[in-house]
């Protein structure tokens, strides 16, 4: 019987506002879209805490033993810099000033981005779909939504009716909007304008002169808008409609609006079951902003090299930190709350390395295994509440480090106790072992300090212990070489 | 001024099978495109081979001061399991086989790809564009070569009419067929067949109700063929004529005759001014072939589990191995030929390393740093004649090898001499200090042998030696746990 049968799963629906119980369109299997980078920049960190939120989730779904196709795409195309269809396409302004393809400029981040995901141990998606890769597909769906009546085209691009989609739908669910106080919120349309709604949006750009890329379609030579590309590759691997898509808070409205508006224009269902979004990070209590100076590159954070931090930190503690909060509150990153959160990493992980060491005596003790076990589901289970079951898992760690090596369980217990708590630490939360980058400088240093001992044992004529150093650290595979200058080393 | 001035490049162009002089299309700017794997299994050490060579090819142009447009693609559809036009789409029979969405499959081995490329130490190419991320770009060069008459439609799908082609152009000139005898080779057609002529070839294929992957065009639903794909990714971002196109010999024909074919029909010119061709990798004097089981995977490359060697072999000394013969030439790959390439990686490695201990001692030694440095730059410009080359780096190696560490070269040539070798080594063959994967095996057998002298050191009462070995780990960041079973540590 696979867990997901055991363990109810409740799911805080952004659209509903509500925490629902979570029933899998098609179990095993589910679908999940998690809005990707546009990658025309070095991803920054608070994108890296909306897709780790999504990592954990993707493999809480998969311990559960769901069968889970995880959709994350890149966008590499038709992301203008701002949200009135207006300005410049990011990637090709960026290709403008670095004199670059704007291929090549998608090559360069997204390898970016994905080392800095392989960083944080996220799992890769399923399948991580283009902007570039579905023009095709997203010229069928603007089609499709051009025959039902829900789009125009003017002068070559065509644009979503809002007001029309309003009349028969609700146009703002997802973001709590009212399309009248959206009206009254928006300037007036320029003489020039195309639209014949300042809310309508272009689901296909005619291109400018300027503009490098673009692509034949019936109605100009140009680009998808880039609200289209989620629908079509969400539908695409998933299906008209599939189980969850996620995102960041910032991309409710408009992206996700014009998605759910898209999808019914075109397929006339709702796509998404559960709508998850995940909050913001903020640094030093101040949003994180390029403009005022008020930010942190992932590099940065692993290196210390940033006067926002004492030090550098590991991922992986980075990563616990994020976990200790939930997904959808705000999250402050400071260097005193790394510090302690590296305390809290340090101290699990510690107890998880000894209990390998326990052993069973086959008593009872006040601590409750497969109650505590139980409580780590419901944890997960309320809406995946990361925190809560942090505290359960130190729970553990407060039993193992009072622990006697003989340790008061029966062998049940602590085999369950062992296998719940690295399920825990290492697939669901995808916590790793740290500093094993490290280990070249330590090596040199733990090599050095025998070379060291060494030169002691000769000055006092131990020619013994300098020779069993230098016999030993050969087996190893350490040559010891001496010098006028002193002792070097090198490795086979 | 730039090395490339000073060094001419001579590359044997497959086309004309003559060594010609190279010269830019538009320098410093060179465009370079290689014909990239078909993502539906894991890649085989005979692509690796290419791939490689074409990653020294980058390098050594890039080290001349080239500025290189490197475009390696991702055959991610359109690729069926026979030549004929018939046959299986490769990705969607392994989607099938393994009950996954194609571009679940393409996923998997595009990320496995990319590791296996990591490990090798190559660059990554500055574009790597996919097949089905260039379905409209295709349907495009489709309606341009029917409009220019060198195509037919036939029941929903689009062939390449060679025949015709022919007549006006010389079909088969890069493998050195004639069309007389491929048509002869050829059996005769069936009478189902909707080709005028065997030789021809579908550019636009009608999906059959199976085939998995399909998308709209203005013949049918179908997919682009196979050939088509690097006509238009290498003209797209590379312009209609470019310097240079590489891939495995096996590509030649009909892969790329049929690029030929195609670039020649849509836009009138010959895109490419020099075809470069790796040779094949044999194992033990055989043909690599899955079904003769005569095959090896970089995987078992590296580990050593396998039958046909007798340990693994870091990725760098295979890399180093590949280079010692030349790219055109076939080579074998064997346990005793890896065991030497070995000991000559390591030798050659051993001498980069004493030569940063050498100092100038401004006497004129027998070694003449700067006739040598040419001739390194004469042997690469002789069709990247890496052995060649390698034949030189270790006539530096031997004079480090015997030289004192005040080495009898001036300060000039000292400074030559390394900028040269570590030049050659790194930059351009890419090789790298192995084992750095290995320190951490080689750290936990150094700190138990000093928790080992520890235990001697107590048993020998020797409690200043015994503390001191703690403290100083304790320092480094190894702490040291005594307990009932003895010692064991743990890393900060």
């Amino acid at each position: 019987m696979a867990l997901y049968e055991d363990y109810d799963l409740y799911i805080n629906n952004s659209l509903t506002r509500k925490k629902e119980k979570f029933e899998a369109l098609k179990a095993p299997n589910v679908g999940m879209y998690v809005c990707g980078p546009t990658v025309y920049s070095d991803v920054h960190l608070g994108n890296c805490r909306t897709f780790i939120t999504f990592d954990m989730v993707y493999r809480y779904l998969s311990h559960l033993g769901y069968k889970v196709r995880y959709v994350r795409n890149i966008t590499d195309a038709g992301h203008l810099e701002n949200d009135a269809d207006e300005g410049e396409d990011k990637i090709s302004k960026k290709a403008r000033l670095e004199a670059l393809e704007p291929m090549e400029i998608v090559q360069k981040y997204t390898l970016g981005f994905h080392e800095v995901m392989a960083k944080f141990n996220t799992i890769p998606p399923s399948i991580e779909p283009t902007a570039t890769g579905h023009i095709v597909e997203q010229i069928d769906m603007i089609e499709q939504i051009i025959n039902n009546g829900w789009a125009y085209v003017e002068n070559g691009s065509v644009y979503f009716d809002v007001e029309k989609y309003n009349a028969a739908n609700d146009y703002g669910k997802l973001s709590g909007r009212k399309i009248e106080e959206l009206i009254s919120g928006t300037r007036e349309l320029d003489a020039q304008s195309e639209k014949r709604n300042p809310l309508d949006f272009a689901i296909w750009k005619k291109a400018s002169p300027s503009h490098i890329q673009r692509w034949n379609s019936p109605w100009s030579v140009g680009f998808p808008g880039w609200h289209l590309e989620c629908s079509v590759m969400s539908t695409k691997y998933l299906g008209e409609q599939f189980d969850i898509h996620g995102g960041g808070m910032d991309l409710k409205f408009p992206h996700h609006e014009c998605e759910i508006a898209q999808n019914k224009a075109s397929n006339g269902v709702d796509a998404v079951r559960y709508w998850m979004h995940g909050n913001m990070l903020t640094l030093n209590g101040q949003r994180m902003s390029k403009s005022t100076g008020n930010t942190l590159l992932p590099g940065e954070l692993f290196s210390g090299d940033t006067d926002k931090l004492s030090k550098g930190y590991a991922p992986t503690v980075a990563r616990f930190f994020m976990m200790q909060a939930h997904y959808g509150s705000q999250l402050d990153f400071s260097d005193e709350a790394l510090q302690a959160a590296e305390k809290g990493y340090n101290r699990l992980m510690q107890a998880v390395a000894k209990l390998d060491t326990l052993e069973a005596n086959g008593a009872n003790t006040d601590f409750d295994v497969p109650n505590w076990r139980k409580d780590c589901y419901t944890a997960m289970g309320d809406d995946f509440n990361t925190p809560i079951l942090i505290s359960h898992l130190f729970e553990a760690v407060r039993f193992i480090n009072g622990a006697e090596k003989a340790c008061g369980l029966s062998s049940e217990n602590l085999v369950l106790l062992k296998n719940t708590l690295n399920a825990f630490v290492y697939d669901v939360l995808g916590l790793e072992k740290a500093g094993e980058g490290n280990q070249s400088d330590k090596l040199d240093e733990v090599v050095t300090m025998l070379i060291e001992m060494r030169n002691k044992a000769r000055a006092d004529k131990d020619w013994a212990l300098s020779d069993q150093i230098r016999d030993e650290l050969a087996t190893i595979g350490i040559q010891l070489k001496d010098g006028a200058d002193g002792t070097s080393y090198s490795l086979d």
